[in-house]
């Protein structure tokens, strides 16, 4: 369930700088490519003669040519032009809004007349030389709406990310979540504890001492249609916390796109934009790293979940108080799915 | 097709020693584990707030720590508590009773309030100092009936087994089945023949010279739910044969225990306890290799034998003379899941 | 949708040299093996005692013994003997009209009471002297129909065969196509043009100059069920062409023999039969690699275009020009197999 008039991460621009690329979002099978100028491009990954994968063919003078019989497909879905033949009459297949920006590919796989650029999520520190950005891709075998429960509920680093970033006193600090309109927002501050492996690695890497108690703090913000961003950070303790001068903090965003795939599966962009010691291509390398083995973990647990929900379909789950982020988050893609069912967008 | 109201082989103690185990018995995700002062404990595999994995995550102080949000587990199904909140309300998940003895975990699916550890099956051989036992555990993607049918007929040993302990004398050696009770019993006994390599090994074994004719036995034992002990072994010829002297024979038992995954799969604990040279290591390894290898052969067959039943449902096999043993012991079975139907339990 | 009453290429004569072979073809399991005197046999993969896979067993003396109770099986699918039983009420199971010939084991897996073997396809290359054949056989997860289209429209070998025998000539020159009964013959003539690479490999292998224009043909010819001979070839540029004196040409015949295993996935039997230089064991082993990595393309394409087709099963394909050839011969499919409907044959 997801709404699709909504501007997903479809993938990162180097996977489409050497040939096309086939890849399902919220269930449609689309073939991006750089057409004319490198411009992005995206249509069905179905040519309209003998469907064929077109994302297996090539992209010839920015035009996407079909590797089976050389049909020429424009980016807006009509074939252009197909050795020996006539196209006039040839079916036309669907193209999709996508636009590059902030480092990242994105869709709009719904109805494309609604597609607004403006409604794309703006990223302050995509577009400034004072943030640096690093991080992956992982397919992942689950519903991404159980992707969003985990990140906006951050309980779960305790148990599932005991040697990284879990400490015991993110399970004794109270959460307090909120909504504004579309955004979710669930923060939690820890003051004056000692700073776990992953914190005493960024403290190092920004030349600050990492032995000292610190103040830390979570705040998962969550918005449409499924991306969450996470501002993280610890500052030596007694210094302002969150508002401390960045000469005694180190600070970053936890960068979350979840793009379903299908009703059980998705594609999970993640990474990490961060504001100190940006020139340090070796500490970029590090955190990556290091972010690649925690994500790792949290999709080990959710696609367990995941069988496990498959299996027993009737059962319900509880909704606690940590869980407030994911359920609330979940109302409004509910909202959003409900808006897009055709007897509201006749209305 | 199979009886829940029963103890089932779950595992070897070893499988949860350092950490929890995730298995699926009888169509049941259960979690087994090592409760307070080690003794093992078994619920559903299925954590009551978010559904995740409980086997994915420790054991603390004798209790299941989920490995998502720390909840704690309790050995009966109930949660004890978790960070922060309050479960009193928390629904309540199944526990499955569970015994270790005789060097296996035992655990019974069906009503708990069934469950009396009497009616464990009883194994002399496993408590006595003068038997030893080795063996492992294959999951094989058929009914476990076949594998029933397979031991309750050991004319397959010439055609499966040819290099091991096949022989064209078992073929024609009559085969003798009788049924007391639950209890399906199929013998067949072969005088003055030379011993197979596998028999060969365990006389020299047995420092028993291995180039002379011998009497050879096998007496198949079923007993509910699916467990198989088949007793086994040579003699020197004209000695008296199941009968004779310890300085002339090698007797053992090979112990099976199936335990049901799904309708089309299982797990087969297999191995054998024998009482010749039982401080022998080496031989006991020899054997468990020797065992292995034979069991492959079977699963080879058994798994194809499963996917031409499943292409061909309609077909009806034969039961010939030589299948009598699994017919009989198929027959125990249907007595006992007819029992477990609603209408029967409540009369 | 493949017609049953006709002989298929079921494999190739060494993979039943050592033991039988299961194979499904058509949707029927089949066991095939060597009998008496080393002729071809075929029987359902089915013993009809308990269900065993025949392939699994052995042949004896001509007969095919299963490998799990010793059943002996005759090649008309009745019981012959099994150790200890009375097998005269065995049911008896089908058994396939098959023939060795041409280098190939053929099978019809219909009505064995229609199976002529009048009726199998003649291949005179494969009974000259003067004619050598090598090939392999690939598994394709596609509907055999969709290997049909793609032989009987070379159009895509400019596509998808890049840098072996695809030239941008292929697209700009005519195709015709015409239907003489059930077969459907597909031609392409090119004049004065660069040999692709596979075709001046050819040339050098027949000491013949590779880098002069040369005209260049393609022949292809469908027969029922399946079967796809391509002629093929380049002559010297202005010497006569296709009807050239052998002394400027390479001309060969490019092999095709399709098998349906299942509605959606298929046996590919390719290969080629050349006239030239045919005791050149190198440059045979040559062709057969270019051939192999030629097919592995195809494969990756149709696999996805069976993909796509699966998923937008409602959508309509379009039939061009250059799709003659495979509209032509799926009519003839269709025809075959409207003729085998109950109400026909009972006609």
């Amino acid at each position: 369930m997801f709404p699709k008039n909504a501007w997903y991460v479809a993938c990162m621009p180097d996977e489409i700088n050497d040939k096309p690329l086939g890849r399902t979002i919220c269930n449609e099978k689309i073939a991006f490519y750089r057409g004319e100028e490198g411009r992005v491009a995206a249509v069905e990954d179905f040519c309209p003669h003998r469907g064929a994968q077109l994302s297996l063919g090539s992209v010839c003078e920015g035009k996407l040519v079909c590797g089976y019989h050389g049909l020429v497909m424009g980016c807006d879905g009509k074939t252009v032009s197909m050795p020996g033949q006539r196209v006039q009459g040839f079916p036309k297949i669907r193209s999709y809004p996508v636009i590059e920006r902030y480092g990242f590919v994105w869709v709009w796989p719904g109805d494309a007349a609604l597609a607004d650029p403006a409604k794309l999520h703006h990223l302050e520190w995509a577009e400034s030389p004072e943030w640096t950005y690093a991080g992956g891709l992982y397919h992942v075998d689950c519903d991404y709406r159980l992707m969003v429960d985990n990140l906006m509920d951050l309980t779960h680093e305790t148990y599932v990310h005991t040697t990284s970033i879990g400490q015991k006193e993110i399970d004794e600090s109270p959460v307090n979540t909120k909504t504004e309109g579309d955004h979710v927002i669930t923060s939690r501050f820890m003051e004056n504890v000692m700073p776990p492996p992953f914190w005493k690695a960024n403290l190092r890497g920004n030349h600050l001492a990492d032995d000292v108690p610190v103040d830390r703090w979570q705040v998962c913000h969550f918005y449409p249609p499924s991306h969450i961003m996470i501002e993280v950070g610890v500052a030596h303790a007694g210094q302002g916390g969150y508002h401390a001068d960045p000469k005694v903090k180190v600070s970053s965003i936890v960068v979350d796109f979840l793009t379903p795939e299908t009703e059980t599966s998705m594609w999970y962009f993640w990474g990490m934009a961060r504001n100190f010691n940006v020139k340090d291509t070796n500490l970029t390398a590090q955190i990556r790293d290091g972010q690649a083995k925690v994500f790792a973990e949290d999709t080990e647990v959710l696609e367990a979940q995941q069988r496990n929900l498959l299996k027993y379909p009737e059962r319900k789950l509880l909704m606690l108080n940590i869980d407030a982020g994911g359920v609330q988050s979940r109302r409004v893609i509910d909202r959003l799915v409900a808006a897009e069912r055709p007897e509201k967008l006749a209305a």
